[in-house]
C-alpha cells in the first residue's frame, strides 16, 4: 500500500494544509512570493503535517486550530532545506531547481529566514507557552545538528554515537515534535503527548537511517542525484561507519574527498554493499521501528493509531 | 554627554544583560560557541536592550523578567547582522573580522540561525502570546526588508517612499518593538506601550537616516570602511535619492556599479555633499526626532522618560 493511501481519510484536511501553506508564505514582495511558491510547488511528502494531524486525533481535534501547527512545522522543515541547499551548494532538490540555483545564495538565505518567520508567526496563534518552549528548543537543536554536520564532514574519526546524535537533531526531533505539538494543540494530556513524542523520535531515527541506506542502494533516477553522494560530500552515515570496521574498506573510505572521481566512489559503494553494512544498518533502523511500535501499543485505540503504525512500518520498508 | 553616561543608572542591569547574552549563546558545540562569542565580544551599542529596559521603567520593572526580552532582541539583531555579512560579503564589522570571514559563509548562516533560535528560546519565558505575535510579525517584516534591499540594489528608479519603507522594516520596527515589548514585559497598559512603540519607530527612522548620512560625511577611520560604501554597494539611501533630483548628479550616480573605481566614488561624494542633500536628509531625520519627542511628552513623567529623550536627541546629533 502506498503511503498516501494510508491516510486518505485525512485528504480533505491535507488540502486545507496545502492551501494554508500557500497562503502563509504570501508576501507583498514579488521576489519572496516567487521563491517561496517555487519551493512549495516542488512538493514533498508532507510527512510532518500528517504526523501533526494524526497525533491531534488523540484529543480534541479541530482542524482550524491544528492546521497552524501542521503548516508551521512543514514550513520550518522547508526553511531548513533552503538553508541546507545553500550550504550543500545543491542545484536540484526533488528534481527541481533549488532557490539558490534559480536565484542565488543571498535570496535563498533570506527566503529561508522569511519562511521561518512566517512559520513562527502562524505558530503564535497557538496560545500555549509550553508549545512555544518545545518548538524553540527544537530549533536550537536543529541548528546545532546542522553545524555539527558541517564540522563532521570528511571526519572519519567520528563514531556511531556521533552519527546517531546528529540525525536525532537533524531529523528525529522535528518529527517527534510534530507528533507532540499536534497532540498538545488538541489538548491531549501530558502522558499521551510525551509518548507521541517518543513514537515520533523513534520513527524519525528509523526514517533517517533508511534515507542514509537508500543513498547507497537506490539508483540515480530514484534519488535525483548520483548514488553515494552523501559519502562524496563528506557526510559520514551509518552504512559508512559500519563498513569502516573493516580496515581495508576504512583505508579506501578515508581517502574520499570532494575531488575524488566518480569511478572511485562507485567502487567504494560496491565495497560497502559487500561488507554487510547495509543489512546491519537496516537492522538498527528496525530496532528503532520496533521501539516506535511498542510505544504505540501503550496508546488508546483509534483509527489514527492504526495509521501511525502503518506509516511507521512503510517507512521502515520504503525502497525510495 | 556621551550615550553611555546617560543611562549609567542602568549599568548594573546592563551587566546582567551582558552576562545573559553570553550565557544564552552557550552551546555544547565548540564551533558554535566560538563563533557566537566572537560576535558578542565585538561589542556594539546594545541600544535595543537599553530601550527595552527604559520602556520597562514605565511599568512593573523586574530585571529577571525583562532581561529575557532585552537579550532576545539584541540576539535577533545580532543574528540579522551575521546574515547581512554573508549577503554583503563583509570582511569586517566594528573593526573585527566577521564570522563569514573568520570561518565561512556556511558557518555564518547557521550561526545566525542558531543565535536566532536561542533568542526565541529565551523569549518563550515571557508567557504572553501577544508579545510573541508582535515579535513574529517583526521578524517577517525584517526579512521582507532584507529581501527588498537586495532587490533594490543599484535600482535607481526607486523613490524616497521605497527608501523609507525599507528602513522602517530594516531598522525602525525592531527598535519600536524593543520599546513596546520592554513595556509589555513590565505589564504596562496598552495605551502606553503603543506610544512607546511609536516613539521607538520614530527614533529608529531618525537613527537610520543619520547612519546613511554618516556613510558620506564620516572618515574611513570613523566608519571602519571607506566613505560612500553604501552607494558603491548599490544601497541607495536618502542623501543619494535627494541628490539625484539634480539631473547632472543623477547621471553620474546611475552609472555606479560594483566595478566603479574609488576615485569616481570620491567625486560623487563631493557632488552629493555640495547638492544640499546632506542637510535635507538631516532635516528629515529631525522631523522624525521631533515626532518622537512629541510622543514622549504624552507619557508619564519619570527618570526613564528623561533618558529616552536624551538618547533620542543624541542619536539625532551623533557624528559617528
Amino acid at each position: 500500500m502506498k503511503l498516501k493511501m494510508m491516510y486518505s481519510f485525512l485528504n480533505s484536511d491535507l488540502t486545507i494544509i496545502e492551501e494554508s501553506l500557500e497562503e502563509t508564505v504570501q508576501a507583498e514582495s514579488p521576489l519572496l512570493n516567487q521563491a517561496s511558491l517555487h519551493l512549495l510547488k516542488a512538493g514533498g511528502k508532507r510527512i510532518r503535517p500528517v504526523f501533526v494531524l494524526l497525533a491531534g486525533k488523540f484529543g480534541d481535534y479541530d482542524i482550524d486550530r491544528i492546521k497552524n501547527v501542521a503548516v508551521s512545522l512543514e514550513l520550518i522543515h522547508m526553511a531548513s532545506l533552503v538553508h541546507d541547499d545553500v550550504v550543500d551548494d545543491a542545484e536540484l532538490r526533488r528534481g527541481k531547481r533549488t532557490i539558490k540555483a534559480k536565484w542565488d545564495n543571498r535570496i535563498a538565505m533570506y527566503t529561508g529566514d522569511y519562511i521561518f518567520a512566517r512559520a513562527l508567526e502562524l505558530m503564535t496563534k497557538v496560545e500555549k507557552p509550553f508549545a512555544h518552549q518545545i518548538l524553540a528548543n527544537t530549533l536550537v537543536e536543529l541548528c546545532i545538528g546542522e553545524i555539527e554536520q558541517i564540522k563532521d564532514k570528511y571526519n572519519y574519526e567520528q563514531n556511531i554515537r556521533t552519527y546517531l546524535r546528529r540525525i536525532k537533531r537533524k531529523t528525529a526531533i522535528l518529527i517527534a515534535v510534530s507528533c507532540q505539538l499536534g497532540a498538545i494543540a488538541a489538548d491531549v494530556e501530558e502522558e499521551i503527548h510525551k509518548k507521541l513524542y517518543r513514537f515520533g523520535y523513534y520513527v524519525g531515527m528509523s526514517y533517517q537511517i533508511i534515507d542514509d541506506v537508500l543513498d547507497f542502494t537506490s539508483t540515480e533516477k530514484q534519488l535525483g542525484k548520483p548514488a553515494g553522494d552523501d559519502l562524496h560530500q563528506g557526510n559520514i552515515t551509518l552504512p559508512v561507519l559500519l563498513a569502516m570496521k573493516d580496515n581495508k574498506i576504512r583505508e579506501k573510505i578515508t581517502q574520499v574527498q570532494e575531488t575524488t572521481n566518480r569511478e572511485e566512489i562507485e567502487k567504494i559503494i560496491v565495497l560497502i554493499k559487500q561488507s554487510g553494512a547495509i543489512e546491519q544498518s537496516l537492522r538498527i533502523s528496525d530496532q528503532y521501528l520496533h521501539k516506535a511500535l511498542k510505544i504505540l501499543n501503550e496508546l488508546p485505540q483509534n483509527r489514527a493509531k492504526k495509521t501511525l503504525s502503518d506509516i511507521a512500518k512503510i517507512i521502515g520498508k520504503r525502497k525510495f
